[in-house]
């Protein structure tokens, strides 16, 4: 956990910064026109956005490394200034840099009465960069770790295709070499096991311009997937006590007028479709509907607490800019329940949750995690937020004291939770460091009041339960994103849409490989004869792109000696087996859900 | 088979149309100023609507089956008599009936030169009753079998609420007194059973005034059932060689606009939701899109046949005043597949699926079903169906060739296929005899060519493939509610909701119960244990209520001897088994779907 918090400090996130500066010089040694944008860090580097007088190429990079290196060494120092607005907006139109004119204008508008800025001194005080900087920053540029420059993109002044079109230089900066060369390993392994591209060569999953953006078809392979997670999550709530429900993907707005999803959500919603006098919306999630099968007959103490799970598809209208692969999408099929409890049985519902996640992480071979504990912001109570400040900060309490129990490792949030009570993310890294938010986890002391709900406790009085929200698994959509990262898209064997793929080393084996497919497909697994008309080392080649766990080539030797010589895709060993020997291992590991 | 549709012969009709006249003479002797409506035979018997001085009561019907019995020994011959139209018009404004008038206008317009009446006439020769009537009838009254008048309810005149609102009296009538016990004993049973009120006492579904008519939620009890079909459904088509997809609720109208359903379907539409200047709809059925998944990679033959299966949720919006229950509803979750094939695979991939239905009707023991051959009439070419009469004539021969080599029942009606293409409906009888339209089987041969899937041929040549669209199982709405009815909610231990149900005799055996529900639960059984505060013998009273396969009632000599008193639901026994025995029993029952 820790090693991956630390790249977060403040320090790294100076030097990049500075770094960025240096970026900036060494454009404006090449281009002393340029005019420049902003130059921020961000996650893992930094970027700068420049108006200039030719298009950047690739070829570029190099080049403008070599003057940063140079800078790097002169060992410039960064020393903070701070000038009065108007000032520092005749400066800045005096050194041409209408962008930050933009900028600093802008903060004179918010009555900012100073401007702060950064210069970089020689080491015989030659101010040779100034930028108007907000900071921090290093004390010199000789701090400036190993970086690199890695890509470059267009980008709009201030985010608005209104405005000028820049360019944007990417780059990356650690502070040792091995951590930039691992960085830069990372990035080349994500490219590679990009959901996308291995969706793609995979067969996985597609999209469809008659169908619409943001929402994916599952292709057989990917299906398989999916089934295998709703199966497992299916096993896993039927052994901690739920039981499942179905509800249908419309309802009246009524319900969400009531639920009061409307008035905070509208905007995340696809349109009404109108009939009859009345809206019918497409559902953006689950809860309401639980709502109504727990209220469809009255609850006693002795029904609580009650777990409702469906793996319910919701639908919400992403804006198309920011649909991402499977990972921003607009129809989410998600790993959904309702728990509906006491306040007393609160903890001990939320730590199985809990248990439950670990379990999973446990499964998929996720080692780092953390949960993000979103709090509301008083502010925004009646707005964001449910007026209600004695129960937020009561229930507020309660999780924070149930996650201490819980002992996984956290960080708090402000502003960032439901509108109906605290929000737990649970952000997880795949096995090459990306940061996914897989799950959530909220609690509502809110909706259920509202619609109604009650239950008659031991005394005889109607009282409102809380109702946990929770998606161990996310939603497919995500979730198999994030899986396809985190495994290269060499799924394990329960996983994998095909487990075994059988090549005959010549039509004369066709049959023989036909009757050993037939006795894999009786025990139930998803197994292939690859009898196209190519070599078999097209054949071989083809089963290794396709990342299928074991391939058997089949020949004379097998048919006779009733052998198989089994290539593991993971260890890429070759080993031969009985076929029973081999069949027992195969089932061992679909039904032990084991790792490869 | 054959008895059933015997039920259907014209003779009956004309017997339960001659007593709906024997109706409206019985009540025209008790109110001499009763307006006749309509008086039709339907399923099982016959009905007549009338304009009386007063609401009739229950208590009416056997005073007026009294005077029907009068006239049926009375021996009346029914005599046909053709009036001119005018005459006929000034007739029925003399006897004073205004609802015949309208109904001889309307013939008049349409330019009817004549009107049928059919008079009553008595062994004397008087002509003691005439209705305006095309008949047939049979030749006197003596001829009509033991009938009975089983409701009222309420009509308007032509089925508009707009018109005045008359009374129904609906009876039924047989050839034999057996037939008609038979008949009402069904009626009763069917009451007993029926979904609605089964689907209430058991917690299997509900409906919700805000979420919208006709959008059923499934209670966990129903989502039992649910999950138990679809699980069945998905082994039989992995070994049946299908593979699964997913696609999304919703779609851009371009996909049925380019399908060519919006316009031969979109009146079963929901209305679209507008947004970004595109049209969403949720779809009304899943073809289209697993359409596109086929089209999303070129295919070959040797890729066909592809088997595409997915429970997809459709949603079409029925008239509210035709949805009832689970029978017809806006949500339908589908069993659905389509297969791609060639000409020459079309004849073994459909009697696989017929294989599939009738392997189905073993599990479910439906003895009594009938295929519906729906062909197109070429009088609706261009319009309801496509302009294509050599494809039709080609694809239904090849149908009809299929269905003869399947050995199953068949019936063949004109115009009511698919806009497609040929459609095989299957017709199944309930356990009391009630039939219901379960599973569609259509043979598209022209969507695929419109939406442009091909193939490459042996020969190099792209050609379309043929889809077959099929749902042995239906929806789930519609399944499950013929379940309902067909097992009278005694549910074979492997679909009911609650397996075993324990009941612990006083509190003191409560962990007793406790340890032993684990043990069951722990093998994968949806068991529970009644703890209520009440009696045992209510408790008792309950589970039979629930209908729960298997009730084990435990205490002192239970817990001391290590044995299980287990009752029976179904076969009303009591037994006494070790707990491995009755869990082997169980088990075994679960696995092999054994029929209680």
């Amino acid at each position: 956990m820790s090693n991956i918090l630390d790249t977060k400090s403040i320090d790294l996130s100076a030097m990049r910064h500075s770094c960025s500066h240096v970026l900036a010089q060494a454009v404006l040694q090449m281009f002393p026109d340029a005019k420049l944008g902003i130059g921020p860090t961000i996650d893992n580097g930094f970027y700068y956005d420049f108006e200039l007088p030719r298009t950047l190429i690739p070829e570029d990079l190099p080049l403008i490394e070599k003057r940063m290196s140079h800078i790097v060494k002169q060992n410039q120092r960064f020393v903070s200034k701070n000038e009065p607005t108007a000032k520092s907006i005749t400066f800045l139109k005096k050194i041409n840099q209408p962008y930050k004119v933009d900028l600093a204008q802008e903060l004179k508008k918010t009555g900012e009465k100073e401007i702060s800025f950064y210069e970089n001194v020689m080491q015989d005080g030659k101010v040779v960069f100034v930028d108007m900087c907000k900071g921090p920053h290093i004390s010199s540029t000789s701090e400036i770790g190993p970086f690199k420059l890695t890509h470059l993109a267009a980008a709009y002044w201030r985010g608005d295709e209104k405005n000028a079109q820049l360019q944007r230089i990417y780059g990356t900066c650690f502070a040792t070499r091995e951590e930039l060369e691992a960085h830069l390993k990372n990035l080349e392994e994500a490219k590679r096991r990009d959901h996308r591209k291995l969706g793609k060569e995979l067969d996985l999953f597609t999209f469809s311009d008659l169908v619409g953006p943001g929402l994916p078809l599952w292709m057989p392979n990917g299906a398989v997937i999916a089934e295998e997670l709703e199966t497992l999550a299916k096993e896993e709530e039927f052994r901690a006590g739920y039981v499942r429900v179905r509800t249908p993907h419309l309802t009246k707005g009524e319900l969400y007028e009531k639920s009061g999803h409307l008035k905070h959500y509208k905007a995340s919603m696809y349109p009404p479709m109108k009939i009859d006098n009345e809206e019918y919306y497409v559902k953006p999630m689950n809860c309401p509907h639980h709502h109504m099968i727990y209220s469809a007959r009255p609850k006693s103490y002795r029904d609580l607490p009650l777990r409702l799970a469906e793996y319910g598809t919701c639908y919400r209208f992403e804006d198309s800019g920011a649909l991402f692969g499977l990972m921003r999408v607009r129809s989410l099929q998600m790993n959904d329940a309702h728990i509906y409890c006491t306040e007393e049985q609160f903890e001990e519902e939320f730590l199985a949750v809990v248990r439950m996640y670990l379990k999973y992480f446990e499964i998929f071979g996720i080692t780092q995690y953390v949960m993000r504990l979103s709090l509301h912001d008083p502010s925004g109570l009646g707005e964001k937020y449910v007026d209600e400040p004695e129960l937020w900060k009561k229930t507020e309490n309660m999780v924070k004291k149930a996650i201490q129990h819980a002992k996984v490792p956290v960080v708090e949030v402000l502003d960032e939770a439901a509108f109906y009570g605290p929000k737990i993310d649970v952000e997880v890294w795949s096995a090459i460091g990306r940061e996914f938010t897989l799950a959530t986890n909220q609690v509502d002391f809110a909706v259920p009041k509202r619609m109604g709900l009650t239950y008659v406790n031991k005394d005889g009085q109607e009282k409102a339960p809380l109702v946990i929200h929770r998606a161990p698994l996310g939603t497919h959509e995500r979730f198999i994103g994030f899986l396809i990262e985190h495994f290269g898209g060499a799924f394990p064997v329960w996983l994998a849409p095909v487990q075994i793929r059988i090549v005959p080393v010549s039509d004369q084996f066709a049959s023989f490989a036909e009757e050993l497919r037939l006795k894999f497909f009786d025990a139930g697994l998803r197994v292939e004869v690859d009898s196209a008309a190519e070599s078999v080392s097209k054949k071989i080649r083809n089963a290794e792109m396709m990342k299928i766990p074991y391939m058997l080539v089949v020949g004379e030797r097998e048919q006779k000696e009733d052998t198989l010589t089994v290539r593991n895709y993971a260890t890429k060993t070759q080993d031969v087996f009985t076929f029973d020997a081999f069949l027992g291992k195969v089932m061992k590991e679909v039904k032990g859900r084991v790792l490869s």
